[in-house]
């Protein structure tokens, strides 16, 4: 079911110096800051050959992060985000194993256009689990 | 200078629920378990068609994912690992740059038999990088 890994989303506490960070002394390609404010956070994509890295940082004090940055204030890994062709039958597979899709379980669109679910992170290991429906 | 995102590890309280979960679940290509007594791991891999998943279980007391687990008993990402041409030139840039090599700073031979490095977390938005030489 699940395909490609989109992305792997990181908390930062300050959104230059990470992106300055993974530019010069990772050497990757670190695209330029995007407001999302539809998600409540300011991302920074980092390009790889094979999948990306966001950097997230929140956007308004309704950020969905804050409280991520509160108990993690150097940052951390705070999601990973999976492919899907079909979200629905997707969710409803994973309902059917147990599994907790957070929110109203109606796929919203995501910070790429595309409709994404989260799954509960104590399902999964201790991960957040994102899919996108590409 | 980083090239391709060779893997992100999952620490897991239960490698048999957690590999259940990949294959059942999320309808993934999951791998038989693999003790890696060097490193003090059991190792399953997840092949997705661009990386992979690479699950993490405690081998034996001084594994080094046991404090990890007990901070996070339900598991949590672990770390990312970055695929690099030369680790010797890598570890010197990011040492110029003022990032922190762990252990002795020189490459020890990984669970895949390339050499890698560990970063220190703290120097990066609180994520344990490993870089690999590809």
């Amino acid at each position: 079911m699940i395909g490609r890994l989109n992305h792997v989303a990181i908390a930062v506490p300050d959104l230059e110096a990470a992106s300055a960070q993974y530019r010069d002394a990772l050497g990757a390609t670190v695209g330029a800051p995007q407001d999302e404010p539809d998600h409540g956070v300011t991302v920074v994509f980092i390009e790889l050959p094979n999948t990306k890295i966001e950097l997230l940082y929140p956007l308004g004090e309704d950020s969905p992060i804050n409280g991520f940055l509160e108990k993690n204030p150097a940052g951390g890994i705070h999601h990973v985000c999976y492919e899907v062709d079909d979200i629905i039958a997707a969710r409803d597979h994973l309902k059917e194993t147990g599994a907790r899709v957070l929110g109203s379980g109606e796929p919203k669109i995501g910070a790429h256009g595309k409709p994404v679910l989260f799954l509960h992170p104590k399902d999964f290991n201790g991960c957040l689990v994102e899919l996108e429906q590409v």
